[in-house]
C-alpha cells in the first residue's frame, strides 16, 4: 500500500495555532502542562500520519521542560515534523512559541520529541513506513540524533540493556 | 499606541491544523457547519488581532457555503490573513482546506470574509489599526474586492441604502 | 417516506436557552462570535429536521452581523423557523436575544438566514421536502424574501451569474 | 432591589433544545444520566433567577428516573418554571421530552423539581424573592404540592423531624 | 454469564478526583450542581459496573442538597460503592469531599443515593446480578436502609402505592 | 507558611478514575495519548499540591510510553504520589491502570515521573516545600532513584553537563 519509497522532511510539516482558553488554564491563570502535551500529541500525530500516509498511534513521549508560564488569552503555535522514519515508527519533533495575541512577547517555550507507530487500517497492525530524505543542514541533525534519543527511549522503557545501548554511550562522552 | 504605519499582508498569516473528534460530527458522521465557523472565527481573530497588535471582536462573517462534507478524523488546515484595513477594523479572508489523516483526498472545502474591530484594552472602545500594503497579484485583488464586499456587508446589516453603493453596482454589471 | 404534504411554519419552531460559560468567552470576557454561529447552525438544524422529518446538513449561512457584545453568565434565546422550502432544501431564519440571567438588559443581538439540505438516511442523498405554508403576515414576508435571499446565495457561493438575479435587482432598485 | 412584589409562573418559563452529541452518550449509545442531569440544572437555574430577577445558586435536585433511554442524534427539549417562591428560595419544575431529529417518537422522558437560593450580588447572601401567582389549574396543582415536597426535602436532607411533616403525613395517607 | 455468586461491598468501590476547572462554575464562581451531579453519576456508574461485572444506565438519582459551595480550583473527591444488589439492580453511595488544592478546608459536602440496571451486553436487556455481602457494620447499615430507599424511589416515580410501602412507614414512625 | 517539616509520601496519594468518552479517542476507538497525559498531569498536580500545601505548575514529564491500547468506553485508574522533595520542587511518580468497564482485562497501561514546582500564593514565585519521609521498600526505592532521574532531567533540559552527573554514570553502569 505505501508505494511512495522516500519522502521528504518539509512534506510532513504541520503547523497547528490555538488561542488559550479559560478551561485551558491553572488556577494561577496558566496553560496547564498536560493540555499543551495533548495539542504537542495531536499536531505530532498529523505529522506522523503525513509521512506515514496511514493512521498512527503514540508509541512515547519523550522528556518534556515547561520552562515559559503560557497565560490566558495568549496564542501558541505548534510546529511539527518527523525527524526519522524507522520500520514501522517514526520520530517527530514539536516545537512550540507562544506570543500574546497581538504578537508581543513572542518566545519559543517547549519542544519534544514524540515516536508514533503506523498502523494498517485493515490488520490494525504496525505497517511498514516510507523512508526519509533530511535536506537542509537542520534536518540532518535531527536525524542523526534520531538513534540515540531511540536507544534512550528503548533502556527507560526497559527494552534494552544499557551496554547495548552504543549511541547513548557516545552521547555522555561528547557532550 | 500603533507606532508601525503599515504592515504586509503576510505578517498576519495564520495556519490551524485540526483533527475532526466525534463531538464535532453529526449524527451522519460529518463535521457540523457551526463547528467549522467557530474554528474560522478563531483563526481570523488570530490574524486580525496579529495585523492589529491588539486584541479583536467579530464585527462580521459573510456568506458561507458548505459544499464539501468533511468527515470524522479527517484533517482540515485553515489559513487566514488580513485583506484590508479600514479605521478600526480589518477584513480577514479564511479558506479551509481538508484532507483524510494521512493526506489523501486533500480538497479545498471552504472559504469566507470575517471583519473584525480592533479593541483599546485600556478605554475597550474601538481603536485606529495599521494600514496594510498588499504586494502580491492575489494579495492586490483581495485587497480591491473589499472595499465592494464592505457595502454589501452596511447594506445587509441596515447601515447602508443600496443606491449609495458604488462598489456593489460594479459588482453586478461586470460580473 | 414524506407522506405529509405540506407543513406550517409553526411546526418548526425551535427554542434554545443557553447559559454563556466562561470558555465561550474571549479574554475581553464576550462571547466569541464563532460559538454563537456554533449554536445558531444547531438551532436552525433542528428546525430544519423537524420540517423535513429528516436529518439535514447544512448548505450555507448569510451574512451575519455581531452589534450587541453577551458578556459572560449571560443568558441568550435562539429562535428558529423554516421561512421557506425549495426542492431538496429549506432556508430557516434564526433570531438570538439576550439578557442577563436575572432577566435584565434583554436586547435583540443577532439573525441570520440559514439553508439546510435534507438527507436520506438511507442513500445519504438529498431528498425531496415538504412543502411550507406561511400563516401570519411576517411569515408571508419571510417566505417571500427568500427567493431573493437565495439568488444572492447562489451568486455569492459563483452557481448563479449576476444578470440571472431577477430577484436582487429588484432589491437593489426597491430598498 | 426587589420591586416586583409578585410575578406571573408563565414570566419565568424557559425553553431549552439540545442535540445529543457522541460525547455525551454512554458505551451503549444512550444519553448519561448525569449529563441529563446537568441542563435540568441549567434550564431550572435559569428559570429561577428569571423569578428572582438575581443570580441563583442549586439548593437541591429531587428524586429523578430515567425511564426512556434517549439516542445520540435525538433532540431533547427541556421546559422549567418556578412553582412556588418561599422566602430566599423557589421551587422550580423541570419536564424533558425526546424526539428523534426529525421529530419522530416524541415522548415524555423525565421530569424533575428543583430548588435554588436567591443570592445578593453584593453580599452573596441569601435575599428575598418576589411572591409567585399560580393562575392555571396546573399552575395551582404544582403550587399546592410544593409544601409537600419541601417538607420531605428537609426531612431527606436531615433538617426536619419526620413528626413534625405535617404535609407528607397527608400525602401518605392520601395517596 | 454472571459466574461469581456474590461479591463484597468494597469489590466496587470507586474513587474519583477531579479539579474545578472555569468551565464547571457559575457566575459566582462556584461549581454548578449540575456538572457535580454528572460526575456523581460517572463515579456511581463505574461502581455499580464493577459489581455487576457489566455495563450498567442509570436508573434513577434520589434527592441531592448542595450544602456547601465549592469554588474554582478546589478540588473534589468522589468516593462510591454498592450498598445493595436487587434482582437486576443496584443501589449506589456516592459521598463528595472537597478542599483547597494544597488540601485545606477539607469538608463533606453532598452525598447521593443512585440506582442502576445493568444490561446484557448481548440483548441490551437488564440481566441479573451477583448478590453482594455487606460486612463492616457501616456496610450493614447501608444495606439494610436500601429497601426503605427503594420503596420511595417506587413511590416517587408511581411505581407503587404509599399504602403497600411497609419501610417507609417505619421511617416515618421510627425517625 | 509552611509549618510542617515534614509529611509522609502516603499524604500525597490521589486517585482518580476516569470512563473514556467518545471524544478522547482517536479514529480507531483509542484513547489518545495526550488525553492520557493531561489526565496524569492533572493527578500528578494535585498530589503535588497536595504535599506543598499550595498551588503547583508543572517543571517537567519525564519519557512516557503507551504500550497497551485504552478503548473507548473502558475505565482507567490513575494512582499518583509524592516520591521526593527537592528546595521548591517535588517529583511525582503516576501510574496508570486500565480494566473494562466491568473490571475485566484489568492491565498496568503506563507510568511517568513528573516534576512540579510549589507557588506562593502572593509573590507567585517558587517557594520552599516539606521534607518527605519514605516509609516502606517501594516508598525508599522510588525516593532513592529520584536523584538520578532528576541528573537526567536536568541533562535532557541543557542545565547540567553530562560530565557531572554522578548518579547516571552509576545508572548506566548497573542496569
Amino acid at each position: 500500500m505505501t508505494t511512495k519509497k522516500e519522502k521528504l522532511v518539509s512534506e510532513s510539516k504541520t503547523v497547528m495555532t490555538e488561542l488559550i482558553m479559560p478551561n485551558d488554564t491553572n488556577p494561577l491563570g496558566n496553560l496547564m502542562g498536560g493540555y499543551l502535551m495533548r495539542w504537542m500529541d495531536i499536531c505530532g500525530a498529523i505529522a506522523a500520519a503525513k509521512h506515514c500516509g496511514a493512521n498512527v498511534v503514540t508509541a512515547s513521549v519523550d522528556h518534556v521542560s515547561f520552562e515559559s508560564a503560557i497565560r490566558l488569552g495568549e496564542v501558541i503555535t505548534l510546529v511539527a515534523n518527523v525527524t526519522r522514519a524507522f520500520n514501522t515508527s517514526v520520530e517527530v519533533f514539536v516545537e512550540v512559541t507562544a506570543s500574546e495575541m497581538g504578537g508581543g512577547n513572542e518566545r519559543k517555550c517547549n519542544h519534544a520529541y514524540l515516536s508514533f507507530v503506523s498502523i494498517d487500517p485493515e490488520t490494525r497492525k504496525p505497517r511498514e513506513v516510507p523512508a526519509i530524505r533530511p535536506v537542509t543542514g537542520e534536518e540532518k541533525k535531527l536525524y542523526e540524533g534520531a538513534s540515540r534519543r531511540r536507544e534512550l527511549r528503548l533502556i527507560l522503557s526497559g527494552r534494552m540493556k544499557p551496554s547495548d545501548a552504543i549511541e547513548i554511550k557516545t552521547f555522555f562522552s561528547e557532550l
